[in-house]
């Protein structure tokens, strides 16, 4: 089939400070289906202007297939008005906060290995970043009502359920890569115990896909006619004690982001599915006493604490690198970066059809959970159009372990969108991760939270 | 209205070894309106025969206004076949059993104020309760499928699960006073908060019922025209600390059925319902951490655990009192027990329509609990014709500590169908009472009650 | 139980020139429990202000025993601020528009017998209704966001629906007598089936209500414990080919508001349920080929079609009537008018509680119609409080039926809110008594009707 | 993506008589990625012989890249027993009683189109069929539990309906051409409104599909990035009045299964969605009076009523053609046949996932149709797994058209499995093509063909 190539007007929001802009320019400029605007818009406007230096080198290359233009844009509207397609990735606040949230708790005994999607510090990072969401769903309901919106941030499941709070008629969904990576251990396994010799592409591992962001499950998973689980029973049985690494340079104990995935084959040995999010989000969804006891609890399971530190040390080497790129000391590699949210581009601008996880408001593709809660499951990606696809029910014995955080997420939400200290301490409370306290110590843990980051929570009294 | 008297065929199953059965005798008998049979049956024959004998004593009186005769049925088919009622009120295993239940865990910290519904004993001992109940659900369907079928027995949700899953067209509901001693509570409360000097009648406080079993909410109550929410908000901030006790003989140090009702004033102010039941069973619902830690805590908050060995004497005195009952030594006492159940059966028989509340799968009644899950709220009784009342849904605030016990139904329900022990382990693992176990020490704590306990339990491996 | 008398601020809207203004007053007066005072609001000042003084007249009177105050307000504003409940009676637009709407369809064979809930009729007046309401939605949302509303404007159910679409969280139901009609009519059954002697209150008949109004169904009816359905079976077969009259004066002859019952036991015996309301309001919901082929057809069916010239004449005896009640001429006579208004009134403000049938957005209490659907079930009032009773599910048999006027219920209130023609005629196209009309003449039709009735209908271009 | 050739072992049910059997037998062989067996059983064994004879010979040749084995079986356990794919294709009864179901009704003015899926004549040809698939389910469950079942035969929603009611967890899905007509029109289409030159492949028009079989519709059309619906919308209007034929030989004089798709426009300019089904399926879903008055107004809008007689004569030449086949007089012509049946095996066995649309029962696919009926979306096809994407909501405009044949669909589906004579005149009475008769004439026409098609409806009484 061939195509004229289409042309999309894209607003970025945020990107400024991290890789996920130059990944995706990456992208963008290896596809040859598409080309456009991308219009910049970041509140570090000097990162935005980075970016589009960056970006318009790499369009001036030859060796791209897809030319885009980059602008910097200095307020919303213009960022928005009249686009085809917003993304948004941004940081709600700073690390300032984040070490907050994720290491004010510690002494009361909860450690978080990441500490950005649940828990103590999850639930203060939606309650600053709802207020955020709730602006951005306005002037997307001004001057960009028709576009698709991309989000990329987390709380994944309280941005996008915050968009379709205040502009239920949004076109928004969300991408996690997380679910990537169980595919791809899936395609290493399958190389592992011989099916094939040459590790396949991770879109060959088809799977079903249902769970909510970060706590997502796949419960059917197939390559070229072959059911993958009881393989996966038995390479998790096998893998349970030892754990299972690729062998690439990065282990473990080097890599914040990489695992030994024992959290993930001790969840499939208890129920039956497979956890399709990195060990160190998933474990922060169970009881504090599974892996997050207490830093040798989560060593014995390899994987690890995030620090807010590195996190710091990291950023100011993404920075100078900008400023490389931006200055051609350093080109941008052209590599896939393993995302997909340039598949998706092309689906919605009709180029061709794709199945991808994303999450959306349930309307009944996980049979089981609520309506309105934010999901991750499959969906059918095509020319302006994307359909979640009917992944069935969780069983029962996970299924009280995920509606806690389902009503979680409706507390949340509505806390933040009302500024409900009091509605946030309730869902507070009621996190697997504080279970352990009691009440009046938690109330100790939440009154010190808070008073460290409502002076940079805007709205909040 | 003037009536002429309805007459009732009824089973009663079970009842032999307790207090309830005299109860619903001396109700039957102060009931003008209503007269018939009653065909008793119990695995324990001369506890049946005990009761035929008090029963029909009872009947031969002369300020009875109710007569009724009593039969012991020495086969199930004999007790059911034509039956217009089945009333079920058993004790699923012995004390033996239920001294593995309650005290088994708590070595490991699990403390369990009852044991009968929730946590491990009452996991156990809905797995050996199911079996029984298949059996009844079968014998209900052969000989009696028009009957209607009132449970008495605990676990509530799961005995009257069951029923409908064994026999979806069975015409069974569940009862249970928990509810009623939060009603007493309030009437109590509008004399001491001055509203009127004397008691009201119980049944003059109306509320709307919302929730499962034993973790039963009330969010909206009045009494002749006063809204009792702001009333309660202030009784329970000024009896937070202290507790309240009406004053009786009975206080929460002298008798296990009685406590100050901190857990509920702490509960109230914690989300904003009323919850309604004792606060021994409410407790059992929420994490380790917050009423139940360790006995200290327990008798922080003035109520008892309910040690086995307190029933196994309360019931040589009740076996006594049978015997008295029965030779003539001792007469049963002519008070209305307090119970709804001859008011209901009064309504089934279409003499007056009432008003309570009672246990059923969920159709809607609880709009954000799902379909099939057994809960509790109003129903409207009428003649062959119990309907649930709309009850609207629980704040998302409370949610999740009730979505997960509704997961742990579901899952029990299943393990106990299927003898599943794998299954029953999963439930056990999600048990909020047990979360703060590793997994390897609740399987430990698992095989060790599993160990005592199969070998009664029929069925099972 | 004694308790003092409830004091309400009611806001009555309409009611300026018919006779139930009058009724509520008589009823009002006969009640001890409640006392108050009643806004009369019309668009028609002198209306208001004649029953302003009848009410007043009425109360001075030493036989009544609820006494109330009316006062004539002038504004919506003044009339509903503050108030506790709401009660709107008015009639859209003018007896020369409803003879448009009844009669001008006649020469293209479609025969209205009311011509004001469904059918073309039906239609146009809900298209002018439907911007009244809104207003008085939006009225209601302003000053009296709190009160309860009860509607007895017809069509009903577009009016609630209004109501809720504009104000979602209004405290509105609907209440129309057509159901009572048929208790009547199997409370003169059980005397003349010999069941007992005297004729039953027909408030002791108890029935299972559910269906849209004027299209009511009863799948339940009982009476002091006997289950009346097989007897109506017999009785409906008995009378089914010449009918049923109760001998009072009025005949279906020579009263427009009396049939004969045929409809009514046809239509039980095609489907097996008791039909609700009048045979006038039933034959509409079905194919013209069933009942209102022609006059004759109608005849031979024992029910009459009702002009709008005899409302006409009935009217202007109802205004002179007015004057002697303003004038003391003639007194109201002290008579329970049959109505539940009052019995409503006095559940709501917490006297005692009652169950009745009512209007009210679907929220499962019929399972298979679809939410937000304003269908007509019983309902628990207590105080503060109307809750459905749950009413079970249509046979699929009858559900076709209801489901064509439930799909148009939802495109006539958005044709409505939206003033749009185009789904308007969508609307009509669609209904039943429409379907033997080729699109063209219908189309005929249509632009016929809206022609005369535009200039009338405020809003619509 | 290279892959072994998968195999599958086939049941093929049905085809003896038909060139439905032929067009699979081509596509197969024309499907280099599949391999197998094909087990052939008909109630017409010689008919059965003489595919396999066809088949085999077809698979001998060289130009054949997919060979495949045909086998006779003689009975269902011999055909069915461990097979992967079950595809049933079967004619209900014979020409003799579609004789009835067609033409009986025209003397009471009702003339079918096909008479095969609603109408009387669906309605008796359902009667008959339901009863055979019964059969077929509890063989399924028997012998073939986990096979796909792919099922062709009208009428199909009541066919897969009745799958599913017998044996709940069959995996069975219903496959119809009707909506790969309105693609072929579609990109007709864009050729002819100059959009592209050359008409492209079908499944480059993207539909979301939704609605009922035979009466199913699109509210999303795009072709590589440009929204068809506008574009529609002028080529309906133009072509309204004169209709559109793409100018092949077949035109609507000449071939019954051609129209010039007046119904199809005339539907959309009503509507606003895209009727995706032939105008001769389509005009039966309507009143009457709209496209099926008389045989005039049929031919004014350009399509035809199938006589059965014409089907008689058409078989004649199919079984003609058939000796020609097996004897080797004639070829097999290598050509695809346009169906998606082999695509939809493809990827079932894992070898390319698809999207296509099918009947399958409602978990909400479609939003506002209930839960049970038998729709038709698209669905995701993959390895062992047919998922519906979520296909979003009906138009209230539209839905009262449709939902009276869901509540037949219910009614029929009963009325057929309980072989209950009483409830299957009760859909008949409620069938929209039976609504211009009264309930008599309704009752006549009934009766007669009851009597006529009684007979040979095995375990009717």
């Amino acid at each position: 089939m061939s195509h004229v190539q289409q042309s999309l007007e894209i607003a970025y929001i945020g990107g400024g400070s991290r890789g996920w802009a130059w990944k995706l320019m990456a992208d963008l400029a290896l596809e040859p289906a598409l080309t456009g605007r991308v219009r910049l818009y970041d509140i570090d406007q000097e990162a935005a202007r980075l970016n589009e230096r960056i970006g318009n080198r790499l369009s001036s290359r030859s060796d791209v297939k897809g030319k885009w233009h980059y602008e910097t844009r200095t307020s919303l509207k213009d960022a928005l008005e009249g686009v085809d397609v917003v993304i948004i990735s941004i940081m709600p606040g700073t690390f300032k906060e984040m070490e907050v949230d994720v290491h004010a708790p510690e002494p009361f005994g909860i450690y978080q290995s990441v500490g950005d999607t649940t828990g103590p510090g999850g639930l203060f990072r939606a309650l600053r970043t709802i207020p955020i969401y709730e602006e951005f769903a306005q002037a997307i309901k001004t001057w960009a009502p028709k576009a698709w919106v991309i989000n990329y941030t987390n709380p994944m499941a309280l941005c996008v359920r915050t968009l379709y709070e205040v502009f239920p008629e949004v076109k928004a969904f969300g991408c996690c890569h997380e679910v990537f990576g169980t595919q791809e251990l899936l395609a290493s396994m399958v190389v592992h115990e011989g099916l094939v010799q040459d590790p396949p592409q991770r879109r060959e591992i088809h799977i079903n896909v249902l769970g909510l962001n970060h706590c997502t499950w796949i419960d059917r998973a197939s390559f070229r006619g072959v059911d993958l689980l009881p393989m996966y029973r038995r390479f998790a049985e096998r893998h349970r004690e030892e754990g299972f690494e690729t062998g690439g340079e990065r282990t473990w104990e080097n890599d914040y982001f990489t695992s030994a995935h024992k959290v993930k084959f001790d969840l499939f040995l208890r129920f039956g599915l497979i956890a399709a999010a990195g060990d160190r989000h998933l474990a922060e969804f169970f009881p504090v006493s599974w892996y997050l006891k207490d830093p040798e609890t989560v060593r014995s399971w390899k994987f690890s604490l995030t620090p807010v530190s590195w996190r710091v040390e990291n950023q100011k080497s993404l920075e100078a690198r900008a400023r490389r790129l931006a200055s051609g000391e350093e080109e941008v590699e052209l590599a896939p970066s393993g995302e997909e949210g340039v598949l998706m581009l092309k689906a919605i601008a009709g180029v061709e059809e794709t199945v991808s996880n994303v999450n959306l408001p349930n309307r009944g593709q996980i049979a089981n959970l609520p309506p309105g809660t934010v999901v991750e499951t499959n969906a059918l990606f095509r020319y302006d159009s994307v359909q979640p696809v009917q992944a069935g029910a969780l069983p029962s014995s996970l299924l009280g372990h995920l509606t806690r955080h389902v009503a979680q997420q409706e507390t949340i939400s509505r806390a933040g969108l009302e500024r409900n200290w009091d509605l946030a301490f309730r869902a507070f409370l009621s996190d697997p991760l504080v279970a352990h306290l009691s009440p009046s110590e938690a109330e100790r843990l939440f009154s010190l939270m808070r008073e460290k980051l409502s002076p940079s929570m805007p709205g909040w009294e």
